[in-house]
């Protein structure tokens, strides 16, 4: 088997507060460049106010979902770590620990094995808008070139 | 290092709603058929209404998990989802986001290195009995052959 | 590419009682000592009253996240695990199963790809001081030997 590993940054930018980023379009097109047959896909958030989950990406699903994570750690609440810098998002940091930064995915025959109503996504939980980065790392084995008949 | 990756598809029903199962008998299963000496396995949930973890599968600790995910995400509340689909799963889908669709677990030396007292558990969320599929990756280097001795 | 595999024991003692240790300097030499150059380093805990995450390391954020954890599950609740065990350790055996035992972090040209501010944290949800192990298995392929020039 000749084992490959790829890394790929996916750049994109949310408007902060609890955004939900669809990012499946970006990572099936990347898979697809490094021409993978069976492997894995890992997604981390370098950061600590965004995490990586997988849902429906339909809007209901997705604003019930925001309304679950405003009730695990409300915003409005006293949060300690806002009195050591001031910057008013204690509640994203608390957010993206219990959701947290990491997601693995595998990848059978070229194909990426997520389910038909199953969508990767990025959670922006700082309270402001972003420019943000997730690191996509590739590693398995890749197509056989088959020779050209000739 | 000889780097082998092998896929395995987990089957089995479930009774829906929360339902809790023990996959680890599978798991070890498909491990030993694999003769992995050292890697990892890791098990994707393909779809957007179950979750894969780990727990002591006792009827007490599994009960009390089944509450706390119930007080995290009730099933009686309102939920945005079940207007577009209509087919009241909504806490299934906000579920199964929070707790999250993967699992690595490192083998050593052959050896599954789960707690004594940790199972590996899929939880389905979705408010009916189903048909579901977890897929097992088992990456890493294996069991050299040894020479029959004669 | 040389895929190599390196598998290390984290050991360290808690306090117990949502005790939250910070892994991140460990897990930084391990990885120097490895010369991986592009990989991935899992970490694991082999228990069910533990879990790991990410975390800006920080006194006030640190204490949020407890706060969070004790109002997800809270300890004075009742249990029914603790009927089976008489151990008082129920609370424990929830929080873990909901935060989860992996974590997969990519390395990139040597370096463990880590926000600025972001640390990785084992959570003993125990309620009691435990002696723990958290497992780490280093993957990728290695720095090639440079030749001394002579």
């Amino acid at each position: 088997m000749a084992v490959e590993m790829t890394t790929f940054d996916l750049s994109f930018t949310t408007s902060g507060n609890t955004d939900v980023i669809d990012l499946t379009r970006q990572v099936l097109d990347r898979v697809a460049e490094t021409s993978l047959e069976d492997g894995q896909v890992l997604l981390f958030v370098p950061g600590s106010t965004g995490a990586i989950t997988t849902i429906e990406y339909e809007h209901g699903a997705v604003g019930d979902l925001k309304e679950a994570i405003e009730n695990l750690a409300p915003e409005g609440k006293y949060y300690r770590h806002n009195e050591r810098w001031g910057d008013g998002n204690g509640h994203a940091h608390v957010r993206a620990a219990l959701l947290g930064p990491s997601l693995t995915i595998p990848v059978i025959s070229g194909r990426l094995q997520l389910g038909t109503w199953q969508q990767i996504v990025f959670i922006d939980f700082d309270n402001r808008p972003r420019q943000r980065r997730v690191i996509m790392q590739v590693s398995g084995k890749t197509k056989k070139k088959t020779k050209p008949r000739g």
